[in-house]
């Protein structure tokens, strides 16, 4: 029977000592991981030799992440409401652990760490230990969507678990620490683009407990008045509870998380009640007013490591930064510090929380929800429990048909392509995918998905606006963080997306790419974890055509940086074209637990495969583009030189070089080779799609000199091909870091991937000498030297060589 | 002779014409830039040739950016104060540009855009064309130090370069578009780290124009009651000016500035009057108490777009995000269009402005401040315009002494001897070094500069806090973008620092790294800019011993990042142990125009070389360690096998091994040659560093194997050695992303670095058969086995195991 207001707000005596009792129980227990090894139920007094040897963790945090954790369970008993806690302070890893623990979901995904003694102490030893779990909130934890380590991206991500999850309330806690991130306070902005109709709720709980590894923080030491503007300022209303008293504080706090529950209720009822029209008051096709809901969060003060020692060896422990990790550190060799630990444990009465065969007794597991509204076992956490494909319609409807003849003729903005595909995505998939981007869809060409959807704005609109409402699923805004956050979020809670971004720009937020990665490194080894749509990245507006914008956007480097990765995950793609670019697109969306990288420019380019050719090049990777080169077919010999490309812009200089030498020089063999998937170049044994001995040497031979021009910086070439037969013969040219203000065709030249250059680079690396070759090289220097002239002049003036060079 | 408060604030008809014609003239030639590449003085009507063929460059934010430029010339005309412009919003850059040019700085150091009509078309037409410069404020940009295409660091780099620049103001314009981003954002919260009293002032002067690219910004659509209680919440005191009514925003905006102004001198003059003990109160040796300045902030609300034209094509431009970019596109199409463009032109009244030769009439450089008050000429951006060493004591003085024969003995925290190196830098430069750090100089054991320097912190603070004051100068707030991006302004000003982090969390701001590198590489090649000093990074608590943090805290991945940019700007290091750290950074301290990295763990690790070795080894790059290899000295015979390492973990590892081979197999010869400059490893065509063919060969030989243990990513070698003889030789062991929760030891044996691996892979690689060499092989096998079966259980169970592991 679900409570009314006010008896929500009320802690009754029963759910007082519930409440109280599964908070005990769960610090009892995350001090236990921090100092225990042996006896976890305290059967004899303590002494050194229970005591792990290398102490690790942070109690300080702990305490504050259990007590909100207690109190949402009672909420959640009471309203059935479906809720994910997402931890900021993720290194109160422990807390977190030992909630899963109470509630029996560790046991159930762990049956070793069994709800017994022994299964308590595995669950202490794991802890910080090697061949054990990390210190951190991880991927291990069940009902983490947010691994604890790097800091920032609490809020990003419980946006992206509700956006389109309208049911589920994401309580996350902030911490004053992280508080302090670029990213994190980007991120409080995430109400302006949340709608109350459509989208689930965040509930921010900024935990104020005063300090972070070795000092106090900004908020915690400013004039509390000041921090409620703050909040105020980005649109909240503020509930502010504060203290250490018990069982004030939990009295206080029950009524300040009634009454953000609440509060969030009453705006999704007024956002939901349905108009004259049939349509949700919230998603009506009206300007917005303004009148933005002002969503509840809550600032808790509370003292960092709360319950714990007050001081030790005279000094203050508990509300200072001190209690951040351990706060007893000579436990084993000191029996003050000994006993100090032992009066700390036993402060929580174990011997209430646990029966003697150490399962959590009636008045602790009393708090626990039932089954799946356990936030440690909530479906949204993981993956929605059952991965759900995208509706997917045959991407050949939105290809570009044209005979084969007619390949290197049409030219077309390739990213136009994709962006009519996810059109149709938003359509077939109308709460399931979104496009994330900081601003720049219509600049990257992707903007027709504001044929079907807006971009969403709560924030005032006016009739001057364009594709921008309340009930809008673009998410643009100017921060990358936000942006790729949302979509991680998004993701791991079992929905669809693609992040766009400006190539150079992706580097802003390529430390979240890296921990997305990492965490789906992690998370395919664990059994429990059910699979996740992929992240999908596209990097447009490349180095190669910012020659207006300058060096500042020129920068191919998260290339370079996936391919450290672990490439069960990571995954590359150039697509030389529109139709390659939209199988390949595809393929990102229907794969699952990976990062998929896409690299392609916006500006228009040269189409060379038709869909058909398309599909089986994007799938192998790679392949030689017979019609570019000059071999007889079937015919067995090797070509004197191989010309390989990877990438839109290095591949139309590969063709053209391929076709001067075609040209001028006849007797000379040349082969194209085009790779989509640059990790179809590794072994087999270091990468998945690495191609076969057998294949790589059809390709590229065993012998022949190998001029490849890559779309990023040369080494990652280098780096890919390392252990293939004679590496070296791979004569990798690509972004060298010569930048400027200057036209595309001189940003190719300055990098040296020009056509020019990899005929003279053809040429002198061709194993036998080519007659005319000389001749070709003088030409070849004389078209540059050319170049050298023109760039020293203004183009308007010369629109002949304008026109050569921007069709170059 | 200065003014008083109120004819500050008031606005003369003198200054009301010279503010205007000026901000007129910048818009003229804003537009100019924009549009034309002939007939700059609109000698006659345009035609569809005069217009540039393409149109780039970004009119929204200019004629705000003028505007703002425009009233702090007044002011600084009439007060002498110093300040420095700082253009949140870069893309304004023909308004930046226009501004240098009007105070003749752009001529003095571009003589050839000389202030005539011709040099005046040459302004015009290098903007955003091939061989001009970029359409964003950049390093090109006299008064800039604030590269404008990747947003979000113009508050970080305003703060860094007031920081102990009392007398300068830096006046940050931040767009409210660029507020959307996280960095930002999270920057506001820089003056809870400015000392009025020995710091300068950040004046921000949010530009609420209310759209970005392609739709309007959350800030410009919130209640401005909100939007002042944001950053009356960050502790500002707000002044707000609004509309686009002439002259009354030329009134208000000036008495704006005015009381801005005074107020920063109120704060400052409160700070620096002297205690009775001779100190400036603001720097006295008393704990805050919380009344910490309220610094003035201006929000400024003006149109997007301000007077360019207000409808194009029946559709409103200024006031919209339309505005943003070219308001006009159809110019040389378009009669239509074209007449709006003169009309345009015309309403700044030109012929007022320019005399006939094109040079600024008085009623315009009348505005101009003069010589190094000008903002374009100001000496803080560039460096103080003559570089300034650090007083650098004699490194040996805190260099650890030890005999050849200890080295391997003697296991020390190599970083704590940084931080006592740091600590002299502290006391003998007291007004132009400093540390930037996320919280953690205690956590990376440099934390000795607190014995000289507190953290600063403005906020209150209370008896339990330990090294933290008003007055103290070592900078640490949780931020990496704050840290880092304080160290950019404050080395763009001449003054010197060291920014240390996690080494995974460098990954964090690794954009603002390679920004800064870009900034570099192009500021070397202007004659006009200073030399600076290098921007130092020492990266520790590196993936090898990130063991119990586990898998998140695993990423060595900025080296591999800044491999990639111009080796002239940015040299990575990796020193083996503690003199070698101090020989380096020493050598880092004193270079400029460099961005430096440094890579070296902070647990306790063997030191090899004395201080003499060090310095010799450190100079080179690298070297040959005869004592860890059993080649006979003076042999000419090339050794059978070589080992090589550069990190700190690693080279442990590779000694260990060495030791091994030199035991089991002393019919084997090894090598093991240290690289403490990975960079050396290029062709000299490739690096400065690269060593050369013939010291290359004398190092690695010409054909035999190289075992290459390396602390990052194994492509960083395969990419640096590309090109040296016969390079598939070089085998490379390094972190391949396998990381965990686990023990030191069991982290290089995951990812195959560790001393057996190592052996067998010398054994195999080996060009002869080596007798014993399978049974060695074995006897490793067997060692790794070992270790597997310890892997599986609690370590603590195993002190035996446990020593064994921990000390590998």
């Amino acid at each position: 029977m679900p409570m009314n207001a006010e008896e929500l707000r009320t802690l009754s005596a029963d759910d007082l000592q519930a409440v109280d009792a599964w908070w005990r129980a769960d610090n009892y227990l995350t001090v236990g991981q921090i100092y225990l090894k042996s006896d976890p139920l305290l059967h004899t007094p303590l002494s050194a030799d229970d005591i792990k040897p290398r102490l690790l963790g942070h109690w300080g945090t702990s305490p504050g992440l259990s007590f909100i954790y207690s109190h949402a369970n009672r909420l959640i008993r009471h309203t059935g409401q479906d809720m994910i806690y997402i931890a900021g302070p993720g290194h109160g890893g422990p807390a977190l652990v030992a909630a899963g623990y109470l509630e029996g979901t560790y046991s159930e995904v762990y049956p070793k760490v069994s709800q017994d003694e022994q299964g308590m102490l595995k669950l202490f030893r794991q802890f910080s230990a090697p061949g054990g779990i990390p210190s951190h909130v991880s991927v291990t934890t069940p009902g983490s969507i947010n691994e604890g380590g790097e800091l920032g991206y609490c809020l990003v991500h419980a946006f992206g678990a509700v956006f389109d999850n309208p049911d589920l309330i994401a309580l996350a806690v902030v911490g004053d620490g992280e508080a302090e991130t670029g990213p994190l306070e980007g991120s409080w902005k995430g109400i302006s683009f949340l709608n109350p109709a459509r989208d689930g709720a965040v509930l921010p709980v900024l935990h104020l407990n005063g300090g972070k590894i070795a000092s106090p923080t900004v908020l915690s030491r400013k004039d509390p008045e000041d921090v409620r503007k703050l909040f105020e300022g980005h649109g909240y209303e503020v509930i502010e509870v504060e203290g250490s008293d018990i069982p004030g504080m939990h009295e206080r706090f029950a009524a300040a998380l009634a009454d953000a529950y609440l509060k969030i209720k009453d705006i999704q009822a007024q956002a939901r009640e349905l108009g004259a029209d049939g349509i949700p008051q919230g998603l009506a096709d009206v300007p917005g007013n303004g009148e933005m809901p002002r969503w509840p969060m809550i600032i808790l003060r509370s003292p960092k490591g709360w319950t714990g020692p007050k001081e030790v060896d005279g000094v203050v422990m508990e509300g200072t930064w001190r209690a951040h990790q351990v706060p007893l550190s000579g436990v084993r060799e000191n029996p003050e510090h000994l006993q100090i630990l032992q009066e700390w444990l036993e402060s929580y009465r174990p011997e209430e929380l646990f029966d003697e065969k150490g399962q959590p007794t009636e008045i602790v597991t009393r708090n626990n929800p039932q089954g799946d509204k356990r936030m440690s076992a909530i479906p949204a956490a993981n993956g929605g429990n059952e991965y759900t494909p995208l509706v997917m319609p045959d991407w050949r409807g939105f290809a570009l048909d044209f005979k084969p003849e007619e390949r290197g003729t049409i030219k077309k903005e390739s990213t136009r392509y994709l962006g009519r595909l996810m059109e149709a995505l938003y359509e077939l998939n109308p709460q399931t995918f979104r496009l994330f981007c900081p601003d720049e869809a219509n600049s990257n060409r992707i903007g027709d998905v504001f044929n079907v959807s807006d971009r969403a704005f709560m924030e005032k609109t006016n009739d001057l606006d364009v594709a921008l409402s309340r009930h809008g699923r673009v998410m643009e805004v100017l921060s990358e963080h936000n942006t790729h956050g949302w979509l991680e979020g998004y993701n791991l809670t079992g929905r669809h997306g693609l992040f766009a971004s400006y190539e150079a720009f992706g580097m802003v937020c390529v430390s979240q790419t890296i921990q997305h990665a990492k965490w789906l490194e992690e998370g395919v080894q664990l059994d429990w974890r059910t699979e996740v749509p992929s992240l999908n990245i596209l990097l447009s507006s490349t180095c190669w055509r910012n020659d207006h914008n300058g060096f500042s956007h020129q920068g191919p480097g998260v290339l370079s940086m996936v391919v450290n990765l672990r490439g069960d995950v990571v995954r590359a793609y150039l697509p030389p074209d529109a139709n390659c670019l939209l199988d390949t697109a595809v393929h990102a969306f229907e794969s699952t637990d990976r990062v998929n990288l896409i690299v392609q420019d916006k500006q228009p380019q040269f189409q060379w495969l038709t869909p058909d050719e398309a599909h089986v090049h994007c799938e192998r990777g790679y392949g030689i583009w017979d019609w570019a080169g000059n071999e007889e077919v079937g015919a067995d010999k090797e070509p004197d030189i191989i010309i390989a490309c990877a990438g839109d812009v290095v591949t139309l200089e590969a063709i053209a070089a391929a076709q001067i030498i075609r040209q001028k020089l006849p007797n000379m063999t040349v082969r194209v080779v085009n790779v989509v998937r640059p990790q179809t170049l590794e072994r087999p044994k270091d990468h998945p799609n690495g191609m076969s001995e057998q294949d790589f040497a059809e390709t590229f031979t065993d012998t022949k000199d190998v001029i490849f021009c890559f779309h990023g910086y040369p080494g990652v070439i280098h780096q890919l091909v390392h252990g293939r037969p004679d590496a070296d013969r791979f004569h990798v040219r690509g972004f060298i870091e010569e930048g400027t203000t200057t036209t595309p065709f001189d940003m190719v030249v300055r990098n040296r991937v020009d056509r020019y250059h990899l005929v003279m680079d053809a040429i002198n690396n061709c194993k036998r000498t080519i007659r005319g070759g000389a001749d070709v090289k003088r030409w070849c220097k004389e078209q540059l030297d050319k170049h050298e002239e023109y760039k020293v002049e203004h183009l308007e003036d010369m629109p002949e060589v304008r026109d050569w060079i921007f069709e170059a």
